[in-house]
């Protein structure tokens, strides 16, 4: 779905992925990670997509909140395993949210 | 592909659709869009990826360069017909990328 996020300013991180031939584990820590950050304080929704890529865009309050949830241990680990097992490359960008404009069709 | 991006700053553009049921034109001109934003000035990369949302993050180095996009012709009239018939709903955010990390299997 398209994350319902408040007035800027406020901040994404987008990870974009080229992913291993291993799923082992692959789908479930995906599903766990996304249902911890809901978790998190400051945290404000996500955006996901895959085909030949994968892009997930999480919204943070702040930059705090955003390493607040880096630093937290089941990601930490999580992070790890992804990259011994299921990510060939990965990009992560931490990005301020300047403006924003919505469509919704009628 | 994972967009090679210069160091930050720079700016994206995170645009998440929703599409209608509607494809009259829709993959020619996506297609079209993508070869003239990689033509303009300040342009330095875009990723895609499409399954139940469609998420389009293009990477600019400047404001200037984004606003110059929008305001392309072609492009301009693109955006209208996506909103008539080939978006339910969408959102653009427009992001100074602050940092950014990287992981590539050795």
């Amino acid at each position: 779905m398209i994350a319902k996020t408040p007035e800027t300013p406020y901040y994404a991180v987008i990870f974009t992925t080229l992913r291993t031939s291993i799923d082992k584990g692959y789908i479930e820590t995906a599903k766990q990670m996304e249902d911890l950050a809901k978790l998190q304080e400051g945290y404000l929704g996500i955006e996901s997509a895959s085909d030949k890529v994968g892009i997930t865009v999480s919204y943070w309050q702040s930059l705090e909140a955003i390493v607040k949830w880096k630093t937290n241990i089941e990601h930490t680990v999580a992070r790890s395993k992804g990259r011994e097992l299921w990510y060939q490359q990965y990009q992560l960008r931490i990005c301020k949210v300047e403006r924003e404009y919505g469509f919704t069709k009628k």
